[in-house]
């Protein structure tokens, strides 16, 4: 999906939410257990609730590697059945020597078919670049929205060309060397809207995937306010508020509530920043 | 599998080689791709061959994901043939918030029974501790051996208890406050043989997994003689200079000279500077 193809979706569905599928056997409806795969029956209600007022969906690749092969088997199901106008994110938070990198590139754009895949900066440029394949995109862990994001993104660092700065803004820095913005968004958390604002202006055209709304804390309006660019620019998601809105076999009803409540604030938000 | 366990199986076998399971459709021999589990009867072959010289094997999740859910089938069957007194090393470079970190221990630790998982620490404290699981170990990323280890790990930073160091070397000072050398490694390439000891006045004691030596031109006499502590502390790791030996029948018997040769080395090694 490109650039332009992604503003569209939001421009038409008025939204730019995405839905994370942290889908947890633990967690889903306990009627669900007894059908063969309660993972994909899971999701697949799901995407079919929610599809209406999302632009993207965000499977947690860990959430199915802990359950073995089948859990993959489960993945590649739920993926399939997104409809291919709606943006896919493989959050994997990868990143490994180039020919390595290049065998995960394989897996979740080949294998699985993904739009796009979650990658960690911390190992450099020939870490990244091997995900950086034709209509595919990298999105970069650049802020993330955990308590730890402030161990070592937000340390101050000094380099040759720019004056001391903190690390996640070198990431950024560097990262758009490697790549333009039809192939290269960033990971930016909710918990830190303050900094929304002067990540524009080092990457003004970027998308930004924004996690951390919910229930880590994050404020849409807030984050919205100072992070929308002229195309949105954002992509902000929602897993746990969304998909476990309810436990009972009412939860896919209750889904779509939560996804339907998202969308109309995106909408006001579209209507007034855009 | 505790430190003193694995320094035993260093001193039974003369031995720190770690040998990377990195497998290939591609490149093992051509006999094997009509049997039912190539990838799994590769991998028997060169454990059963090599495991009389090294004290670690490390399988490179990223081969196996590439092959989708079959892939991790043929992984989990590897790991399972492993001898128990052999250290297993999951090669996944994970990190994620809490929630999604523990989902990750969970698969590398109990679905699949690694002793240990490569950790990448760009998300902090609250993404590596979910890691730190009774009797297993974290192997954290600190200075990699490819190329792109210049574009972040060795930037200049400048922290409050410490004056202005490199950020790989922040990264082993705050995680040696996260967990102690029982439970924590760290990798560090063998193309940066300068650095070793300087590694070793702030992480004396840790265990240190190395890459990079053959293939990728890291020296192993060099890295032993400024990174080896008393306890050997080193876990050197060499891929394809041993898995793809040869590409002929031969495979296993190749592979087990190449092991051996290395073996014999660090035999040298350790008898010199242990």
């Amino acid at each position: 999906m490109t650039r332009q193809q992604l503003y569209e979706q939001i421009q038409r569905k008025k939204s730019y939410l995405c839905v994370g599928l942290d889908t947890d056997l633990n967690k889903i409806p306990k009627h669900l257990l007894k059908l063969a795969d309660p993972i994909y029956e899971f999701n697949r209600q799901i995407i079919d609730a929610t599809s209406e007022y999302c632009v993207a969906f965000k499977p947690n690749l860990a959430f199915y590697e802990a359950l073995g092969p089948d859990g993959l088997h489960s993945l590649k199901k739920t993926v399939d059945h997104i409809s291919p106008d709606i943006f896919t994110i493989a959050d994997a938070k990868r990143g490994d020597i180039g020919n390595t990198s290049e065998m995960y590139a394989d897996a979740f754009f080949n294998y699985y078919n993904f739009d796009s895949v979650t990658v960690a900066p911390y190992m450099g440029k020939d870490s990244v670049v091997p995900f950086l394949k034709d209509g595919k995109w990298v999105i970069l862990l650049a802020l993330t929205s955990n308590s730890g994001s402030m161990d070592f993104q937000m340390m101050e660092v000094s380099s040759i060309d720019h004056s001391d700065t903190k690390l996640f803004q070198q990431v950024i820095r560097h990262a758009r060397k490697w790549a333009n913005e039809d192939s290269l968004m960033f990971v930016v958390g909710a918990t830190h809207p303050e900094l929304f604002k002067m990540i524009r202006e080092i990457a003004p055209d970027n998308f930004l995937l924004v996690p951390g709304v919910g229930a880590q804390g994050g404020s849409l309006k807030e984050l919205s306010e100072t992070g929308m660019n002229s195309m949105c620019g954002l992509l902000v998601n929602s897993s746990r508020q969304i998909i476990y809105a309810s436990s009972g076999e009412d939860f896919a009803d209750k889904a779509r509530e939560q996804a339907q409540y998202m969308q109309k604030e995106m909408h006001e938000l579209l209507d007034r920043l855009l």
